[in-house]
């Protein structure tokens, strides 16, 4: 790293490339990146080129001796990276449409990191996550794989068990803004909490709020429930409310996405509504990213414009920028991340991934233990993380037969009769991006 | 037992007893039984009276000198007793047919041994059998508690934890008919095959197969779902059908009750439409009850009337005698029973319950190892452990928090505000029966 | 197996070999042997034919269709065989008596199962018992291997980790004399004890004993350690006396080779003054067995001598006649095996090899649970355990730093400098059996 | 703490005492102490006035607002007390000797930490440790406890197992002497290596050494043991030199006190030359101290002298004020500390006490996970810590048997035989200082 950090940055094209942007500009002293490399795909080119551009323009305004290099040759970005970042999405919005909509059919909750939805993205990802894994092997062995891509969860569990590359780590901005929120709750700066984290990710919980050292989750949950008080939420997630009642008892503050699980019933009921109203998540952000990248391409814009906070990514700067920056400057702080479990959730499989706390050190994040999960979320947790490594398998090996198991025992999928049609509805619908499940035409299904 | 062994059967008014009766009579060179204690409450006296009688006149028929007494005595039966068999149904099948009955209000389904109804069996249950253990400590320190009253599962978990008593087994007759339905099906006796069970009571799995020594698990799948096969089931589960890919990938024999997590929205389907037409099941239990009590009632009955059999405990009696006998005459033959886990399943706390085949010794059952859970169904039966433990912990607390975060976790309730409402609802339904939760009048919900 | 058993047994030559016959002639009823393949090599040819031609005169003498083959060709007796069982001896009586004499000039125990002798002779037995192995799976992939070969954990350890091999079971006659001892103690026969084993191979302890179901483990050592009292032990383990409270407060009966643990010191200076009077085991085993090879050769002899009782082997035939026939027969009895752990023990690796109660069915050996060690023997269980993964690692790999290791933390070694003194003359002594550590002549040591 | 931090010191009379005034003195901005209060008993008191005395001058010298309270009321002394730390010696030096002496009469080694020594430090520490608990919980129940009273681990389990509090710490100087001896071998600053540590007090390994988040433990290891280089120690385990073969291969760096255990012959016969020559530790040490507070008389001495850190416990002062310090700061900084495991060692209970690298936070120390222990030192870690847990439970009861039982499995002590001698032995010696075990005179020995 003696000429400067270089970042490679799968999915270059997104959106949300000048949040990232913005942030290694804003860390630059402390994190000289040098080469920042936004790799894409021929169908993200255009894309690729409008954000790559106004990328070139920030750093410009900025000042600093970063260079932004735009390719549609992942192996030129990952030569001799020292930070590869993905944030791509197979087949685009069009296929987290198809997985909002083809569940909603079944009276099934359709969304893009849950569900039968979550299921095909992962399908469509693992492996292309795997083959950038042995992409790294070969130009990059020493690089760190930070991975934003939904379902970072299932992705990470994938890496860990189908990968030879052991610097990887899932990241999601669920928890720092769930930190915020808490924070914001009781009135006082981040630094003067710690929350203890357990759980996967999309599926975290706070399991304990210390102020000045002082236990103080009861007091939080209690504000939270209180009257008119907005609680802790991504803003993706539209504010259904909690029972009051329940969530005192659960005595932690659960992570937005865990309403698919806790209140199925009012979500599905309320993404009906949307779907016919507004159209599906996919549909709203379909429109707010056309809108953004008509902004993008002013060529008088040289920030990242305000409207992106409103994409829902909000924190994504913060979490990758901070994470890179620790991991480089050996900084020993804590973050919450998605890593090999180790011991540090007891009754989770030592070699799974799990979201929890980390020591973050120049050789990788080191989970800090949190002992066995509360009883009340331990069966849920549990649920969920057998389903993402059949998830993984079934990614992987291209078995019918194992997304078949891995789509009945979902939670959110209400029996193996509509587990099979949604399975074969969306194998169809995203057979373009799943190859290994069409290995030898029209035989497997 | 120098005397012979004496037995008291604690809610022995059931139409079940003419099935035990039968079964102690044709083990009498085996067992020998001398007293048969039936006890029951005030509100069941008529009925103790009549099967009482019945199980007197089969006993004189067999011409064997056990003596039948009854009573509403407990303590009286329990003094000396040697075995402590429980087969009551707090709040009679009105309450049954409440827990079926007001979840379908929510569209939820209404089962007396899972979901809610479930959940308020064992709540009205648990508080019984850990009086009647308490009882036992002081009257029959050395006796055995076989529990058949359901959840047993849930049940057991409840002695085990919340009681002093160790000699405590947990007993249900499904394992004993998916032996024989698997047996059936290969044509062959049930002494040929060995299977493995695995999993707890009411969500249990035949893992593996033997015939000879050999496995043919997959054998006997391609078997039961091959077109026109009577899959194994338990008669009072409707067969829906399972989707043959995901039985045959699963490699395992599912006990029907699973149909319930796997085949949720057709089963409920079903008892809506069952509902409508000919009443849920505890009423078509309650007609067929007075059917048989009415041939109870004729005195020149003197043996188990065939009707009996089509009241839905098929190999009651041998499960039950079988268990006894094989204590009694330490005979180490292997059985299925709920017992201490003690690692029997890798995957579950190894101070919980879980139905797995253990040797029957004088010194009570010792689970065989079962290995991990395969990961196919670890997810949901870890879920339901948690749940039975929830469940254990607020019928022993009466507390209504515990009992709603119980509810809202169980994976058949679709929101925490159904779970509320159902809750509430149920609560108010058997008030009656459930005083640890109405300690201080109208305050506590 | 249709027209009868075959059994190869490896190592025939033994002296041992007329136990065996005797129990297959004893046992022909349940158990129709067909072929006994008695297998050594070149330099154990003259014993082979001494005994085989007593195996075939004891047959005749019983009148029982059973064909007794020599062979020196290991592969002919492999083929198509059903139960292969290993009783042989790398280095013969010659090998053993170094690793008795070795350590003694070290001060440490000398002994053929434990400390460093236990070390060398797994380390030159496991590379034949893989090999063996290798052989079994082309030439009779479904037969059982029943290993009889010492250290007989340590090579089910290596077996279960580095074999394809899955029908192995390790099997000891110690538990069996354990539980004739405790009957003996109780003036009880045999089946009206239940004993609970748990630990491993020559680190066993009888954890809890029942009489007819009631727990007299405490009455038991009582009685072991009243004054006059003969204690259970091996014959080949002097009896040196527990002392009284240790053993009381244990609750436990160990087997006599925990006194190489427990009495260090003891044994030591016993062994030290033995060698000087009367040599070491070794060197009395082979004056025994040179007589009874005297007693084999004459013609007349058709049955098993009485002298052979006294050479150490107490109920080798009844161990191994026992498991075979309940194999063959799916007798579903309990016997006390080496097998993989799978939960059994709760603080051993579930895939380590632990000598426990197992259940033995037509598929193999099931585990019974014994949940934790006690905390008194918990410790010194685990470290053997670890010696033996780590010995069987070296015995596969030939790497000097690992057998260096394992030599240094077996507990009965004093130091690491006396751990590679030891290492050092042992392996130039045995250096003909260890081709793994001498790969390139004169480079690795 | 609005009026500054209050510090209790049990066992004020210390020599270490300047130690820790000099760490409080030289941290004052970040760590406001205003009282510290000096706890010694009736028998200490002339040395408490001298050290006290020393501690005012210091103080005084330093021109810091810091109170120093001498006292022999230990309730004062504690009474709203934020920090307790506790440096006793119950026998002080006398009893030393004799754990020291009389294990060598039996051939044994005669240590403060190991062996019967260590056993019987323990029985005569935990009782007054568990005292000082009691007396917390009523007079400062959010003070924390910092023990660095020897045997640390065996303390901290016992206040883990057997008190009501949960803010205790063990603390040794032993894992920061190991990382400034790693850093001083290559040649960097302590700040720019991380060292995972494992294990347990004074069985501590530095298992992974990174340099700039480089794996170089191999490095390190080389370096240790070429020739002519200082290995790392403590002052006070003389330079005995592993075997470099084994410690190349254990691939980590053990704490020198392992030296007991892997050379025990070698430092059993240094121990017994110097008990001749110039008498045991606790004789040269008792000489030291004379000498140290015939210095600390000088009223003219206001500065830590030289000679302390001579006395073997160097950076004594570090461990305890940093500790301190960043508990009261919140400094989540990463500490290698004695803390209920919870998950952090794989292979140790869950509930017992482990030495591993801990993030300190205002809440207390939160582990960081380590996995399994490595198979080389895995056994021995189990062993020592079962036997931790047995001379606990020992400590508590004042039980004879289970006293034996826990000195027969220390795995330095060669015999059952030898075990009891010397428990009778030690007892009688320590007779004054266990009244746990001579609750009715002349009864329970």
């Amino acid at each position: 790293m003696q000429r400067g950090i270089k970042i490679a940055t799968i999915g270059g094209g997104s959106s949300y490339t000048p949040e990232l942007i913005e942030g290694f500009i804003k860390r630059f002293d402390e994190l000289p990146v040098r080469e920042i490399w936004l790799v894409d795909i021929e169908e993200g080119k255009e894309k690729l080129h409008i954000v790559g551009n106004l990328a070139k323009r920030m750093v410009k305004k900025a000042n600093l001796p970063i260079e932004i290099h735009l390719t549609l040759n992942r192996e030129e970005a990952l030569k001799n990276a020292d930070f590869v970042t993905t944030q791509f999405r197979v087949g685009q919005l069009e296929a987290r449409e198809k997985d909002e909509k083809i569940p909603l059919k079944y009276q099934t909750i359709g969304q893009e990191t849950n569900g039968p939805g979550g299921l095909f993205k992962g399908l469509r990802t693992i492996p292309v996550i795997l083959d950038i894994c042995k992409d790294m092997e070969r130009l990059c062995p020493d690089a760190w794989l930070i991975n934003f891509t939904n379902p970072s969860g299932m992705v990470t569990e994938a890496v860990l068990r189908y990968s030879k590359i052991k610097k990887v780590v899932g990241l999601c901005n669920g928890p720092y803004g769930i930190q915020r929120g808490i924070a914001d709750i009781l009135g006082v700066d981040m630094k003067e909490i710690y929350v203890e984290f357990t759980g996967l990710n999309h599926m975290i919980f706070a399991k304990t709020i210390y102020l000045h050292g002082k236990d103080v989750t009861e007091e939080v949950l209690e504000k939270m429930t209180a009257p008119g008080t907005d609680t802790v939420s991504l803003k993706n997630i539209q504010d259904l409310g909690w029972e009051p009642e329940f969530l005192r008892t659960l005595n932690m503050v659960p992570i937005g996405y865990l309403r698919y699980y806790y209140q199925t019933s009012k979500m599905l009921a309320e993404q009906l509504l949307a779907a016919e109203k507004e159209g599906t998540r996919a549909q709203v952000v379909q429109k707010v990213e056309r809108e953004l990248f008509e902004l993008y391409k002013n060529d008088n814009l040289d920030i990242k414009p305000k409207q992106l906070e409103q994409r829902g990514g909000a924190f994504y700067s913060e979490a990758a920028c901070n994470l890179i920056s620790s991991i480089y400057n050996d900084k020993r702080d804590i973050q919450t991340v998605n890593t090999k479990n180790n011991g540090a959730i007891l009754d989770i499989d030592r070699d799974s991934a799990v979201e929890v706390n980390c020591v973050i050190t120049k050789h990788g994040p080191i989970p800090l233990v949190t002992g066995e999960l509360p009883l009340e979320i331990k069966g849920l947790v549990q649920q969920i993380k057998t389903f993402e490594q059949m998830a993984a398998k079934a990614a992987v090996t291209g078995d019918y037969n194992t997304a078949l198991v891995a789509m009945t025992i979902n939670p959110l999928v209400s029996s193996d009769t509509e587990a099979k049609q949604m399975l074969d509805e969306l194998l169809e619908a995203h057979k373009a991006y799943l190859p290994q499940f069409f290995k030898t035409e029209g035989v497997n299904v």
